[in-house]
């Protein structure tokens, strides 16, 4: 979930303030409302060191009534602590209904720095995880609201941060032996935190990151977040009381509209002579590639998604041309038919599941559950938000079962989608690409868009991970592509004859 | 869940019929009532070998219209399944909506045969239950309804029909050596079910153990429990169709009246001299045990449970009378106060867990979730449901900090109850003892016997045991728990030292 943040982000200070008295503001309304209803929130805060989450708590507080708050503060456990089952501490700080509890760290130090520092054993991870995940299940069927927050620094930022601590007289006791140990191996501990984040990334509970590198932006994005989820949760519960079916709250949310899309640079190109040239290497290099696939007997998964008219169809041409016909499948995904809508939705993407040494490729994928099924209501607001963790587990499945998963966004800007239809249009051979369809779905860009951020954060994984192309540039898209399958394959290769001879 | 089932249950001829006439019919219209609604049904039969998962097969889908199951029986798995993740070939197999699948074996093998075959690395059972477990709660969450029965026999009989088979001319191939194997090592391959059905029994998917000496009762068990399952699904979705909030469906359900309490033989009893003698004895270990305890830091957590005068307080009296007080708790759980009541259920008893080292006593306890708020309507009947598995989750996070977890069901007659009530009644020291409420909670005796069947089958796990105590006789009752405390304390004390030794 993590690569796909953009730490860069800020905010200026005009607008933070404008952000913060509006929504801090409807924060206050909204805290009496979970009071009047009765229901206990917990506010969950974790991230890098140094990323600020007790100045972030502090500033989500002003606006709240200090009357129906606690903050707890996670150190080393206490003897008392210590002499009870780990979840215990936690469970007796639950908050009442009507009140709010504030977590700065948590009961993820568990999966967290305890597991960094070699405090729990690798094999009592998996039972650490599921506690977790029972623990928070129950709170949230018994009626609790959880929010996970994961502030977020990157490595150099983290490094200033503890250096102007050290200087200064009052704050250098803050930065312990520890806190340089996890900068300096600050990639094998963002390796841990990643995990974490994606196997507790649940329905009932999901994690926001917080690009932490700018005070004000995260102190935004915290207070949006809160706020969005609560108006949610409210808006759940009394629809749910009135009885209706579908939890439908459309509330306004506004945490995905600047997400990964907007950072995407779409000048990317290459000329056509740099194309030629690199598309025939990396076209022989898959054939090799592919034949030792098959010998170790890797399956492969190659999704495509993207806007219409964003090259997906080109590009999987090129990923193929040079491959063994028998050893791979391009399943095209359409509207399901009349079999696949009576299955699960995810039924008709495990029927073609590729075989050990194969390469399934997919033309649009399973996840047209969080986009278009989402956004034109073919399916409830519940199914899709539960969708994000149902694919998670199918990929992880996939992966653990040995396979390579990659997926692919291509990418391309409005006025590029527009060019392609107006030529498609023109080409008497193209026209039949172009249908009524496309126009409208194309009406709904920003919707989209939202969506598709949305789902590149909270299904990008380490074992499955997103992929975005650049796609203006038709030569450079499939050029970076071919590359990325190449890489990937290599790697796994690698690993897979490292793990053979170890066994051997 | 195993060692509270009774193995010797039958039923007679007559009765079997005319169970089999008529709830089959009544299935044959479920399942045009599922067809209609659209529902999938995935019926898994898992169990002992030879336990006669085939003959009730067979027997069930006599009632059933052929067009609209199907059957499959898991064998090895083909070279096409071997090269695909192991849920693939069961997901291809989920069932249309309206249709149902029924499984002859099933994903379970995996945590079963593969795991007692050593097929499956120890190291991987965690994340294999994991996966069973997102596969069914992503079918669940889809719709689906999955009953899951487990046959039963014991290893005599197992044996005795191994033999049967291997006489037979026809059915001797049927017999395998991995077969008697699994007979000669049948406390090791039953534990290891055990832990199978405590660690998949949830909310979504609970299990249902079939009792399979009986053929006859057997058939008659699977197919009420089926029918009533469909029942309630339907009921619950034409509930929650018309809006409402409760899905309180009171299904007819015969299962659990005739449970664990009809079979326990309340004749059992102790003279006063035996007492005495018995009880200074115990109460004497007791105390030596209690300081090792103490000095090897082992929580322990001991529940009592029963009926209203069923001796709780006189069994707490003597458990504690010769125990250093600063190392016990006595915690009475009366209705939540106020505090208590906007908290989870489950919070005041997480604030009673006992520190390493130390005894906590529960006079009543979390189990009056699935008790008197179940039968009082004091929680919703999904509450209650959920609870079993909150529960479990519950005693097995103390379990693995360390915890001893007996739970003790002190269990008289109605006839004994009545004259113990008025025995108090009768005597001004305890007339106190006696409330208008439990003479109405004896008008819902059956209701209660009900519910504790239920709970003693779902909650009785390897690390957190029932024991139904035979109570009509105080003085068999009260050594009985003695007796109990201090054979899992000295195993304990054992296994400890013998850990740290391993250690050391």
């Amino acid at each position: 979930m993590l690569e796909k943040i953009d730490l860069s982000k800020t905010v200026d200070k005009e607008r933070y303030k404008a952000v913060r008295d509006e929504v801090g503001a409807r924060l206050g309304v909204l805290q009496r409302e979970c009071k009047a209803a009765g229901i206990p929130v917990i506010i969950v805060f974790e991230g890098m060191g140094a990323a600020g989450k007790g100045i972030q708590i502090n500033r989500l507080i002003q606006h709240l009534d200090p009357r129906g708050f606690s903050v707890y503060a996670s150190s080393r456990p206490t003897e008392d602590e210590e002499m009870r089952p780990f979840l215990w501490r936690y469970w007796i700080k639950t908050p009442a209904n009507g009140r709010i509890a504030i977590f700065d760290r948590s009961w993820y130090c568990r999966v967290q720095r305890d597991r960094f520092d070699g405090i729990i054993d690798e094999g009592d991870v998996a039972g650490a995880f599921q506690d977790i995940l029972s623990f928070e299940k129950q709170l949230t069927d018994g009626g609790a609201v959880i929010i996970k927050l994961f502030l977020y620094i990157s490595k150099e930022e983290q490094k200033k941060r503890f250096k102007k601590l050290e200087e200064s007289k009052e704050a250098s006791w803050r930065v312990s032996e520890s806190d340089w140990k996890r900068n300096e191996h600050y990639d094998d501990y963002l390796q841990i935190n990643e995990e974490m984040l994606e196997r507790t990334d649940t329905h009932e509970a999901p994690w926001t990151i917080i690009e932490a590198t700018d005070k004000n932006y995260a102190a935004m994005k915290v207070l949006t977040t809160v706020t969005d989820r609560l108006e949610y949760e409210l808006a759940k519960r009394r629809e749910e009381a009135a009885g209706k079916k579908k939890t439908a709250a459309s509330i306004p949310n506004e945490r995905y509209k600047n997400g990964v899309l907007s950072g995407v640079d779409l000048t990317k190109s290459l000329t056509r002579e740099e194309y030629k040239e690199k598309l025939d290497k990396l076209q022989k290099q898959l054939e090799i590639l592919h034949s030792e696939i098959y010998r170790l007997r890797i399956p492969v998964v190659i999704g495509f998604e993207g806007w219409d008219a964003g090259g997906k169809g080109g590009a999987i041409k090129r990923l193929t041309s040079h491959l063994d016909p028998r050893g791979y499948q391009v399943n095209p995904t359409a509207a399901p038919n009349d079999i696949e809508k009576v299955h699960h939705y995810l039924w008709r993407f495990w029927n073609n599941v590729p075989k050990a040494g194969h390469i399934a490729i997919f033309d649009r994928t399973w996840y047209g559950r969080v986009m278009v099924e989402r956004i034109e209501g073919f399916c409830t607001e519940a199914d899709w938000k539960r969708a994000y963790q149902e694919i998670n587990e199918m990929e992880a499945h996939m992966a653990n079962a040995g396979a390579i998963i990659l997926k692919f966004w291509l990418h391309i800007d409005k006025d590029e989608q527009e060019r392609r239809f107006k030529e498609r249009l023109e080409d008497p051979a193209k026209q039949w690409k172009i249908t009524d369809e496309d126009w409208r779905n194309r009406e709904k860009w920003d919707q989209y868009e939202e969506a598709v951020n949305e789902m590149l954060v909270r299904t990008s994984t380490t074992y499955a991970p997103w992929i975005v192309v650049e796609g203006n540039s038709k030569y450079y898209a499939r050029v970076k592509v071919l590359e990325t399958v190449v890489d990937a394959m290599e790697e796994k290769i690698k690993e897979v004859k490292r793990k053979k001879k170890g066994k051997g």
